[in-house]
């Protein structure tokens, strides 16, 4: 197995997360980094959906994966054996990421990364509340998850930039549209981008790989 | 559509949350009312598994619910719409029910029920943390979901009674051990029981039922 960095993030010093936030922003202007904050429910997909965007960009941009869990470390040794360096952040119970703790993890990196992915811990409500310093933020929804969530847990569909629907393979076995679901999405969030996808067949990734290197694209000027 | 008493509950106003939940359960113990906290990701299927139950138990126990949710209704008239009593717990935001709120919660019923269901905010991660008052403690996993969940949110598998594995329906689709799964659980929580059910065919639901109406039997004495 490829070697992989294991932290055990601290509590924030700063008492003011959303002006850390903005200053770790200028921060990853600084040497060119992109972050997108990644989050989902428990077992949405996540590690498998950046996978297949790695495979997709890994020759365009020098990528870099930070897992953040409460425990374990299956998924940064997943990402680390196709190659790409990754950061274990092992938060001790907490059930989010804020953006000294995303900060702490960026440093363990042996050098800056134009594209670098934070997984969140798999939560669709904590996390939401913290900005974790990130340029763009993602939700992952899976088609067993059901089409309802977005009405559910209101301010992560809110506050992301980008919803992807995975596990669209599974859609014939579950009672789920897609349309009403991105219909409730779009009520709360009216530009929100949807794509939809099947990170295990593949299937949608590269529409998601050239749009979030467009978005690299244009921060890197 | 049946009706909902729809609550927003107020923060606990007791520091000691595990003294309070221990006042709740001698509460609860002086109306004879048995009260199971139902916790899981979102979308694993709570509400589903619970109309199961209320099938089996209906003709042999008074049953109550509780839905607590950060927004919407749509579980609680999914619950009172089969006839039985559905209180609405709203947390204003909140990823998780103390004893307390539970508390309030149970003051809706228009009396004491014999069994009671609170469903928690779906939430693999903040429910765990915290004592509600129940008299068992019951995690939801479903086959999409993953079966290395337990290693990887290990607090909610550990505090937990029992484990009910959902949507056994659709284990072809998906990569999931179940004997490796439930040896996951059993690593960290040796005496937890774990079942396995499809509430959508309700396969294992009568298994599941028996060992609750066994746990409410013994508890009435």
């Amino acid at each position: 197995m490829n070697p992989v960095k294991i932290i055990d993030v601290k509590e924030s010093i700063f008492a003011d997360n959303n002006a850390d936030a903005d200053r770790l922003r200028s921060e990853l202007k600084s040497t060119d980094s992109y972050l997108v904050n990644v989050m989902s429910s428990p077992g949405s997909g996540k590690t498998t959906t950046l996978l297949g965007i790695i495979k997709e960009l890994r020759d365009k941009l020098t990528i870099g994966v930070m897992e953040a869990d409460i425990d374990s470390d299956v998924d940064a040794y997943t990402i680390s054996n196709v190659g790409i360096e990754a950061i274990q952040i092992h938060t001790g119970g907490m059930c989010h990421l804020d953006a000294d703790m995303t900060r702490q993890g960026l440093h363990e990196f042996s050098e800056p990364k134009q594209l670098v992915f934070l997984e969140n811990v798999g939560n669709l409500v904590c996390p939401a509340e913290f900005d974790t310093g990130a340029n763009l933020k993602m939700a992952i929804l899976s088609i067993p998850e059901g089409d309802d969530k977005p009405l559910k847990y209101p301010l992560m569909f809110e506050c992301v930039d980008l919803v992807v629907i995975n596990k669209i393979d599974t859609i014939d076995y579950f009672d789920f549209k897609v349309d009403q679901c991105i219909e409730n999405i779009h009520k709360m969030n009216p530009t929100a981008t949807v794509l939809t996808i099947s990170a295990k067949n593949h299937t949608g990734i590269k529409e998601l790989a050239d749009y979030l290197y467009a978005k690299v694209e244009a921060y890197h000027g």
